[in-house]
């Protein structure tokens, strides 16, 4: 099994952080995030976004969409709930967080830290400061007397939103404010079987 | 069961048009779209991104995200594949229609056709409108010669990818180029059960 992937990328990192949990393995081929001239020639046919991370299963199949790829690992492990709605919720954080989440604080953070030219997205940077912290507001208050995002079990809605948001920070992003999601991240992090995003 | 709604919002339209399928009844409560005050105090509790559409089952439990809310509803129907590998990829276009087709095709018919000042939004039309059109492209390759997004029937894929595209020309988006898109909206349209956005 071959994840085309990135380091650094939050979205990658859920897939790993997954896999590692469930000691699933795969090999690894990196894309650059910035120069991304090549994703044509090398994810045309794979995944019609073009993005990583995309996921080609061992009899070929390609899958893209990190989302997609947890949920197509996750089903009928502890990380999917048994319960219907709890099903459902778990698909609620992991679309807020493409939705709401992801393009503020992964975007901001990929200008800020990572594009090379952060001046570029100066004029942008504080209109997507403002709708990053309102999607760590809305988790913060959700956090607050729960343990986890769902239920009482880390699920895949718990891996898909703590990959941004625990380097937030690298996009200027000040937690302090977040009592209940700071001690939601430590408990991600202290979870058996978790992996950090660099290794 | 109540669904807070928009008639025009396609991500409201997805929950109709599914529910429609499936013979599910349901109050509709209208919020405005261009007027959010009320959302606190409505949504407030209900709905983590303050969003439509938001429903509330019958128990009083709340369920956000139009994906979620297909997802909950379409288990166990033939809108959701069997097969695991489909199902991923019925997430998988899910997932990409909310990361890459709305936020431009939803948006610019927005910011065009309802928002009422579309001169505020003059200079970023340029930039959504050809992302737009990268993910219609995306579409019309994927679908040339097939019949449906996933598979060979109809699944929830097609129902979310379906609410935006059909009424893309309300934001200036021109499919003529895209034949196999338009040959899809046609057979999508044409199911047994299918309802208009507006009714």
């Amino acid at each position: 099994m071959l994840l085309y992937d990135s380091p650094v990328s939050g979205n990658c990192y859920k897939v790993r952080l997954l896999l590692a949990h469930l000691g699933i393995a795969y090999e690894r081929r990196t894309m650059d995030v910035v120069d991304r001239s090549d994703r044509p020639q090398k994810l045309g046919g794979l995944n019609p976004a073009l993005r990583v991370p995309t996921l080609v299963l061992d009899d070929g199949r390609p899958l893209a969409e990190s989302g997609a790829i947890l949920w197509y690992f996750g089903e009928g492990t502890d990380f999917v709930p048994r319960d219907r709605y709890e099903r459902a919720q778990v698909l609620q954080w992991m679309f807020f967080e493409q939705y709401d989440h992801e393009p503020a604080i992964a975007v901001v953070r990929f200008w800020v830290a990572y594009s090379g030219r952060p001046e570029a997205f100066a004029d942008r940077l504080e209109e997507r400061r403002a709708a990053g912290h309102r999607a760590l507001a809305a988790m913060d208050r959700h956090l607050a007397g729960r343990d986890f995002l769902v239920g009482d079990a880390p699920s895949l809605a718990d891996i898909a939103l703590y990959a941004y948001t625990h380097v937030a920070h690298e996009g200027g992003f000040d937690l302090d404010a977040y009592a209940a999601l700071q001690a939601w991240l430590a408990r991600i992090a202290a979870q058996p079987g978790h992996v950090p995003i660099e290794r």
